[in-house]
């Protein structure tokens, strides 16, 4: 059995290849909002990605099409210091590990790992045992660690009951992540992923946001696996209704509603409370809404928000401070995270590339030809940016 | 102090009057799905809607500019016979009473009645006094009465400090409410309400949808006063982009954010189990999502859904039957949800007219020809319906 | 018809007389912790209480026994100045308005005010009514308001629909308000209300914790009227089992369960936000459980919690400032609000007094004598304290 | 490095001996209610209990001491058809994989497992590893599965960064489960558990109900590893204030505070639709107030309950048939849910034998004697059981 998954040097290589790719704006769909200089969740200081793209055809014909995508609040500094997090399951057909403790705590410790249904397990268990591996207690003072794993189910492309992500994808992703730009489209947790049945995965977008005289970023990360065909808008045009041939599904079963799910990470510098970062999780949700979701029964929609400031208030204190912003002033946060999301989502479609996959079946990325002319027909192209 | 409130003979001519104005689709704006006969929560058979509006001119200068709505989900019989509900608050700056025991028996026990902020209290014990004078004990069983009573805030044209609602208008509302076509705009709960910085109001619409071999209605009813200028869209066009004049706020503490609220009463006669209603609750606010909304902080945006079916599960017996409908067939009733949401909002929009309020306050309607005007240049005018 | 509150100077009275009652440790009942000076939630610095207790016996033969709390987490800066708060409901048979916005926010506004079931609506605008004639914008900076009303029905003793709660006697509560000593049992919101089958009421108490270097205090104050006798255990004795007799109810539907229920509110000077006063406000629910209640189906259970530090949090500035417990520090706050809350419910069983009232209806409050006798025979009697 | 498991055949002879051991009431510890033939889980007619117990002591000086214990709701065939199921985290410092899954369907699918915090994520791959080698889609019809897993700490005794759990342990618990008496004490999951500084483990305990015409049974099934000494009550005796020595913990950072957690399984046979469950999962937890606990912040307390009745609801219909409990007939299930849960705590205080393990750390069990000694001393021994 000889496997060959995406080794460094080609993972890069790769980057450097998406990084010439025209992302959404690129094309000219419009968006509102400001993006910041990545237009990507590692524009908030400190943030790291890691992700691992396991793509190999078996000997026995089986297709390994999936991975693992990491993010990390405070890069390397996730394990000591904690950030304030909350989560919102608008449909809870999916996996989040490590919500309990999040939703008590308020803290989530250590990174966010994005992979497959049926992997959520051995991420979570190498996730710790990497923590254990880096010596000493957890950040928590207490000698056990809940991790938050979440997934989408990949199994259209995907041999997802062979379980090939392994404990030393996940210690390589958590490793080699870094900040700058991130991958989109068939890669990390993402590679195997479809979107209103088109070939989706991993997006990011960021908005830049002023509170008072304070300058903050918001950044989403998507891992993209949702929605039916003709509900799809971009932008609000009714982009599915026109793309109704080349569905990815023949199986009855899986047309009539919606099969995948959606991880939505949202991240900010703006110094948030818990209760405060569960009502950024929920707008998320908000976002997903402009693209035509109705949140199917068979889509998790799992979102988890978190902030980067009070690395001060994660400490082991009787009494502690933290900063936080003034509610009536948290509304620019609040359309910036719809606004993020919105535009992530459709970076993981335009950066995706059309996939064959387990039992021959095929998944076809959005034609971006289709998509201009879509846009320019109903007057929403943008070229300008 | 003289007082004209809408009177019985008058609300009679106000409703012929209104019918015969156009509402969102007969104005060419493109909605998904298919609507019931009447495009209305009154599509549900047994569903009442009784709307006592309060406008008048004090004496001492003062405006008075509310109302209150009341939904009966059982009609007449919704006193002897509760139905099984949820809500779901997608942003809480608002008021729904009932929610805890909503929540903790899957039981909405009698009407949904919505008002203005200040006066949820005299509405909700006037439901009760209701409760009293038609006698006997409540469908409880037990001798007490936790009505749902829900608001909106209308201080901007209403004079929303003078506690006009009185429990004889509740009263009236309860006794006078009715199946058949359902009034819009200005009235009832609505009669003072703005949403994105138009005159607002009551609205609603509904969809059929078919399970299996049955067929089902989804209604939805919304008091709407939510929402900024800009981001308002319709039916994905970027309508406020385009109308930012004419705005109502002069404050800037009001344009600063979202001040509104809306609040979403979604029915259907499908059979749904109290866990399921929550789920079709949450789809409310993906409808409103599609109309531009993030939920701003000042926003009330507070969802509830009821099913009429079961009433043999409403028994006092130890062991009941209920229906519901299965898992896995439950999409077109959560796409229905999202589609009457947003097309009872733009009802709203489409019936309300302008008005002069308190302190002079202005609001004015969206216009109909500017809104036809944006649809055709965005391609998205629909004038076949 | 002839009324007769409890006017001005006989509560005063009535508040004498019952500083010279005994309470729960006074008659030697054992619970764990230190009690502040007070043994009361007064005892948090810049707590007031306000009671206003009606009872009266009316021409027509109706008895009026109810009355109003109200609690003031700042005194008169309460309006000013709102304080972090949340809530739990253990069991939502009840009604608690202003929750929505509570969990939204994490702010409490104004004051919790507690009465029967069916004057809940009265007092929810007579509290806005009062913000309204204090003049200027809410400590929101809307203009709106969203209090904090809770319930217990009384109508069993009480004549609850004749609806005897007015807004004059809200107001009075709210102006009356103090500090130091809070009376207990048949007093306020609690005047008509029974627990385990006993006379019930008002009662609290409260806790000193030492957190780090730091001193704080937890305080309890229940309006208590749940439960059924036989699984009454008061310091872990089988009280209810050996006083099976002097029930006061003889409708079996009554018995059948538990009829009623109880507020808890938990206030505290130790810095929490909002998600840890939700963790505080679950703990309520162990010290109840502690009386042997398994929360019936009937009651309502519905628990509150603030912290009245962090004044400064609660401004209108775009990024604020906030001190807080660190997680590891938490676990003597949540085993004082277990404490607290358990010493609390003793507390108002032992105050109240027999009642006669509606109905010709009868409640006895629990023996003092007989409460000592089972203790000492149960080696639980605690004479030193 | 060799290992010695608890084989098939050992194991069956230690639940022989188990049998012969005494249990709570055995001892004379008095409880409410009637329990079932066995006072267990397994009371419950189609409920399976697997358990494999790993006790080895490692060359490398290492010591196993954990395990698997899985619940079956309705045996072998839990695969192909869920139960309506429901949970509630009363204090999440702890994982309960699946739950956004049985929050949104109401069912569960498949088994609940139970084991070491950091051996979650092997159990849960291996549990979908076992359908998919069972073959055949999922219950759910899709292709995936999110399985329920839950944890509770045992890093005291056991050598938890090991990783000592295995699939093929997973694979045997299910495998191996069956009715009739179930283990307790040092077993499954819960072989190195503590609880209130005291040896603990597996525990469970049974009550019959009378819902009207109909009998009905509630079991729990308890994996106890929380608590503090000083808190612990027995059947409101105050226990461990009087046995203060013999401490297992030396550590003053475990001292200060819960470092355990408690994972409680409610199961019934009476029809509850998933709201309804919800309510009897929160009543786990006035079980567990009852022994004095007051959910410490490092204490995972998280309730799962669950009904095998409505097994025909379950299936892929459009419309569905579901019995249920008439809401004011609960109360007995919520009153059998408390004394349940209870008794399976003392259960598996009761049957707990003292364990050496990592790092030479000893947890003694409590003394029968003492507890008997102490049971008399304050009148609440009760031999005739």
């Amino acid at each position: 059995m000889s496997r060959i998954p995406c080794v460094l040097a080609l993972c890069a290589l790769s980057a450097l290849a998406s990084a010439a790719q025209p992302r959404a704006r690129d094309l000219g769909v419009p968006f509102e909002g400001s993006p910041g200089p990545l237009n990507a969740i590692t524009d908030i200081a400190g943030i790291t990605v890691g992700q691992v793209t396991l793509i190999e055809d078996l000997a026995n014909g089986n297709k390994v099409r999936t991975g693992v995508t990491a993010i990390l609040p405070r890069g390397p500094a996730s394990k000591a210091t904690p950030v304030f997090g909350a989560w919102f399951p608008l449909n809870g057909n999916g996996e989040m590990t490590g919500t309990a403790w999040l939703d008590e705590s308020g803290q989530l410790e250590g990174p966010v790992t994005i992979t497959n249904t049926h992997s959520v397990g051995v991420v979570r268990d190498a996730v710790i045992a990497e923590r254990v591996r880096a010596g000493g207690a957890d950040a928590s003072g207490y000698w056990w660690s809940l991790p938050v794993v979440a997934e989408t189910w990949d199994g259209h492309l995907n041999d997802i009951n062979g379980f090939h992500v392994r404990p030393e994808h996940v210690a390589r992703a958590l490793a080699e992540a870094k900040s700058g730009p991130v991958e989109e489209g068939n890669v990390g947790g993402g590679t195997g992923m479809v979107c209103h049945e088109f070939k989706c995965g991993i997006g990011t977008a960021s908005r830049l946001v002023k509170v008072g005289d304070h300058d903050y970023t918001v950044g989403a990360l998507v891992q993209a696996n949702y929605g039916v065909r003709d509900s799809l808008r971009i932008a609000g045009v009714p982009i599915g209704q026109h793309l109704r041939n080349d569905r990815i599904y023949t199986d009855p079963a899986l047309t009539a509603g919606e099969t995948g799910s959606i991880i939505i990470v949202i991240a900010t510098d703006a110094p948030l409370l818990p209760h405060q970062l569960k009502r950024i999780a929920k707008r998320a949700g908000m976002g997903l809404a402009r693209m035509g979701s109705y949140a199917g029964n068979g889509s998790g929609d799992i979102f988890i928000a978190f902030s980067t400031a009070n690395a001060d208030a994660q400490k082991r204190d009787a009494v502690l401070q933290a900063s936080f912003i003034g509610i009536e002033h948290i509304d620019g946060l609040f359309a910036a995270t719809v606004q993020a999301t919105e535009e992530a989502i459709v970076n993981a479609m335009v950066a995706a590339r059309d996939m064959r996959g387990q039992d021959g079946h095929y998944a076809k990325a959005i034609s971006h030809a289709e998509l201009v002319k879509l846009l320019k027909r109903y007057r929403r192209f943008n070229p300008l940016r």
